[in-house]
């Protein structure tokens, strides 16, 4: 691996401090002169490691006034964004759940498609709902092929992540994908969630996998509209992951 | 630059007729010796395309049965991902656009901080409602430094993308940020969209940048839940630049 650049590394300090929140959004950055003593480097090397963040849309231009911390777009560790529980917990946040039902069940063709799975697989499926702080913030349909549902049966589901349940079990989750958009709550989310049927829900589909490309897990995450938000970032030399699609191409 | 690998070929050419909806969710690829024929390649070749696709999650590991298309998570071009005119054009769907108003004015301070101006610039702003197919789709609120307002105050509204519009004026957007939730239409909204107020609407606001990190905008628009959806992607190893984060935590 070729050495880490100077100006990477102090890039990589700010970047740190503005998301643990030691610079918040509106703050100015500490001068370039001020910079060079914390780091006991060049100006040069500071104004790059400053351009780097810049580039990343993290902090303003400065032009002719201090560079300042714009709106944060942490990039997220995959388990972080992959697990309630994790996210929560990286969050700051008491993440908590109440299990509504586990059951193992005959997939429905669409299910079994997206598991993989013949259309008479025994799949299994967990209706959660999901606390922050112990309100009420999530509900959880979790749908697992029945070679990952196995530990999912042999779990406390109101114990805490089911993620790290399947990893201590040796499961490797190693990519997703996922579709999000809105939609209102229907009688079961309204009834969970303490909230009016009707009431606006920040949806997130996701499938999980393997590093073999083998599904593990189908679910239907319902946030309450002011409990979650989702942050990215694209340019056009790496035009990023995320695609926005009309409704009637998602198949999920 | 090293040649393409021959499966990578392959792999791209799947892709492509997925993405063009010549295979569907659902459909079976052809099999690896139709494959074979088709592309005048060798089996193991073959094999390794679609391990590609496999790997992107885009198509099922076909242990015991054929290949599957999955639900599609297209990588989107950067502009049909960043203009609702380029992305309605890209989806097969009619854009559309009915100005309700555009003004210069005083930048209130926290627009004046996305935008990175001072507190006193005059930004140009745009109200407009976008249809799909003649049908109101989504409300979107536009908010432009001045040297890129400048642009869009001589640009007819009703007549289309004012990307477009900045690129035929030299502008070069190269990046951009989002943070995406859900919330209830208010009443502007609601009398757009011709929905009730409290109608679940997805929202994406989005920073737009030069090459330099300058922004050129910042925006607000919002979907009628049912005619849009985000997808993205992830792997442990590129985390993706996806974030779920707290309402809290969001400054934009």
């Amino acid at each position: 691996m070729p050495p880490r650049q100077r100006y990477t590394e102090i890039a990589a300090h700010l970047r740190q401090q503005i998301r643990d929140g030691a610079l918040a959004p509106g703050d100015e950055l500490p001068s370039e002169a001020e910079l060079c003593r914390q780091f006991d480097a060049a100006r040069g090397t500071v104004r790059q490691a400053v351009a780097v963040l810049r580039q990343e849309g993290i902090v303003s231009s400065g032009q002719g006034r201090r560079t300042r911390v714009l709106d944060t777009v942490p990039t997220q560790p995959f388990d972080d964004n992959i697990s309630f529980t994790q996210w929560c917990l990286a969050s700051g946040v008491e993440p908590g759940q109440v299990t509504q039902w586990v059951t193992k069940r005959k997939a429905d063709p669409h299910l079994a498609l997206l598991l993989d799975q013949p259309d008479d697989a025994l799949i299994v499926s967990v209706l959660r709902l999901r606390t922050m702080n112990s309100e009420p913030a999530m509900v959880e349909r979790l749908n697992y092929a029945p070679e990952f549902g196995a530990h999912v049966l042999t779990f406390d589901t109101d114990s805490g992540s089911i993620y790290q349940h399947l990893r201590d079990n040796g499961v490797q989750i190693d990519s997703a994908t996922r579709i999000i958009d809105a939609l209102p709550a229907n009688q079961t989310d309204a009834d969970l969630l303490g909230v009016e049927v009707g009431t606006p829900l920040l949806r997130v589909r996701r499938r999980a996998f393997t590093p073999d490309g083998t599904p593990i897990e189908a679910s239907d995450d319902r946030y309450l509209y002011d409990k979650a938000s989702i942050t990215t970032t694209s340019t056009r030399t790496s035009p990023s992951n995320t695609s926005l699609v009309t409704v009637d191409s998602v198949s999920f």
